[in-house]
């Protein structure tokens, strides 16, 4: 398929790299491309970031048949333009676009179509250590019925936003509530895939934390309302008598790129990692027993974010004495420093953008 | 508040009785209303049907925080306009709200500025018997901005669709297939607010079971897989031995207003119409034991849906001998008799929207 590229007549000032906060300011250009039964994907182009011009019966507002991803582009101490195992989101993609029954599409292409529009709008990648351009590839039906069913159009489009340094003022182990009402997903539903669904399952419970001043939900299982399966928006992982442990992926927790990564890093190191089932109780019993040594979440966005507190219906447990561990420190430098080329990459993991 | 009207300068043809279909051919017209945090509900206003205008980070087409309702306006045979519980429905629109965390409006107002726009599009309603006009409310939060977190700006919508006879030619009972690997929803999830996560959770068992030739899904329960939920997306009702039972709502089933109204109009003919849970091996059971009378979905869109098989892992039972069941054609007659104000309304259901 054929690129077309349209670029901007107006481009948009520079936003300070000091206020940049996440996805609120969007570069110059974006990309689309359509799909039509019977057509197939079509119509690949890169053109001035605008609105969607959207027919009040659209699918996805009614029944949120939509799909996306995550990824940064980072700039180097050197002013090359790196990224972090793209071809992992474009496959995770295709695999939420099978649970969702959304077409797949090429994933070579559309990560080359990606990084041409990174490339294109390379001055709006900030240089502020810690801060990246944030990467978001989605796909949502565009039916104009209100008849529920598999969509028959779809859009995809990646939009660019600028971001912050997630920890501008070093780590800040946060205080999370292990939710034992709510749940965000279940064996079955659409846990394993980055759909809105389950984002809006999340809303409930994590409004309910923060109304009780915790940063984030742990969520349970659906099911025995037992076993841990992801913070936040993040992966969980956890460090027991030296092991790592991160719950293992059932189907209905979301398989991280981060978490991935974390597993293989500390391999690297010799520790020893397990994916496994794991339940509240069992945290719970290693912090009496002083076996917990840390936890934290994974995630694209802050990397590594370290859990001071969990607090399980009522009772709470302070890990690692509130204080950021030695392995979250250790993989969030190893890993951001990979990102950015300050480290040296031993898995092949970033690829560098040509410039346009 | 004020309502603002203003008529389009370009009315559409009015579309042929016999080609209306479901959900595609959308009324001259549409209510808008907005909200935003710190000024709450405002600017109601019918104008023209338009598209919408989204931001592409418009948070609904990410993170799916979308609420909606379906409800009908019928035409009467001396030709006045009727609605079928709508402070129902508005009831259940605000109780979805508080589930996924959107701003609650005011019910009455809401439901005043509804017949108003009924009124206006009032040549829209379709005069063939079975016919209707499909009205759909719906609320989706509308911030420009990629985080996750319950949005601060809403726009709520109403538009309205004539669509054809559900039955145009006589009840025909389908083929139901029970689902035993996706999950709809489970408790402490969405399932119990009519919200967009619901649906795209059952996209994909709802393809697979297409695909095998049933026309729809029976959902279980998402613990035990074993306690029957929902058919496709309408409630299911037995009738067992002489009486009505349909699932009792645990928190992850839709509060059907058709379901509501079968229990009540079942009841004042001296039935006996339980709500509990019954499993699936109960029904089968049922069937096998010749005690399984009838079964049947009821919702806004067909009213009465008879099941004339279900199959269970691979296993199928005939209901009624596939014919429509004595309780199901008689529910059906009695409640499109009170909608279409031919039969007398005891329950005092019916609503007259007065003409523009």
């Amino acid at each position: 398929m054929e690129l077309k590229i349209e670029l901007t007549t107006a481009p948009k000032e520079l936003p300070n790299q000091d206020a940049l906060g996440f996805g609120r300011i969007f570069t110059d250009h974006m990309f689309e491309m359509d799909y039509e039964e019977g057509k197939g994907w079509h119509n690949a182009r890169i053109v001035p970031h605008h609105d969607f011009n959207l027919n009040p019966a659209n699918a996805t507002l009614h029944y949120g048949q939509a799909i996306f991803e995550g990824l940064k582009a980072y700039r180097t101490p050197d002013n090359r333009i790196t990224l972090f195992r793209p071809t992992e989101n474009m496959k995770r993609l295709n695999n939420s676009a099978r649970i969702l029954c959304v077409p797949e599409f090429d994933e070579e292409f559309v990560l080359d179509c990606l990084k041409k529009l990174v490339a294109i709008d390379e001055r709006w990648i900030p240089s502020k250590p810690g801060t990246s351009l944030y990467i978001r590839p989605y796909i949502f039906s565009t039916d104009p019925y209100l008849g529920v069913s598999v969509g028959k159009q779809y859009k995809m489009a990646i939009i660019l936003s600028p971001v912050a340094a997630y920890y501008a003022a070093g780590f800040a182990p946060v205080r999370i509530k292990v939710e034992d009402k709510y749940v965000r997903a279940v064996i079955g539903g659409t846990g394993e895939a980055k759909t809105a669904a389950n984002y809006a399952a999340s809303l409930h419970g994590d409004y309910v934390a923060h109304q009780e001043g915790f940063a984030q939900t742990l969520w349970l299982d659906g099911i025995e309302r037992k076993y841990v399966e992801e913070v936040g928006s993040m992966n969980i992982v956890f460090k027991i008598n030296g092991e790592i442990i991160t719950p293992e992926l059932t189907g209905s927790i979301l398989p991280g790129i981060t978490r991935k990564s974390v597993l293989e890093v500390v391999r690297s190191w010799g520790m020893k990692a397990t994916e496994r089932r794991i339940t509240i109780e069992e945290v719970f019993e290693a912090a009496k027993n002083g076996t917990l040594e840390e936890a934290f979440g994974t995630g694209t966005a802050a990397v590594i974010s370290p859990v001071g507190e969990l607090c399980w219906k009522g009772e709470s447990i302070i890990i690692n004495g509130g204080k950021t561990g030695e392995t979250a420190q250790k993989l969030y430098d190893t890993i951001t420093g990979i990102q950015t080329a300050r480290l040296e990459d031993p898995f092949g993991w970033v690829i560098e953008v040509p410039k346009a």
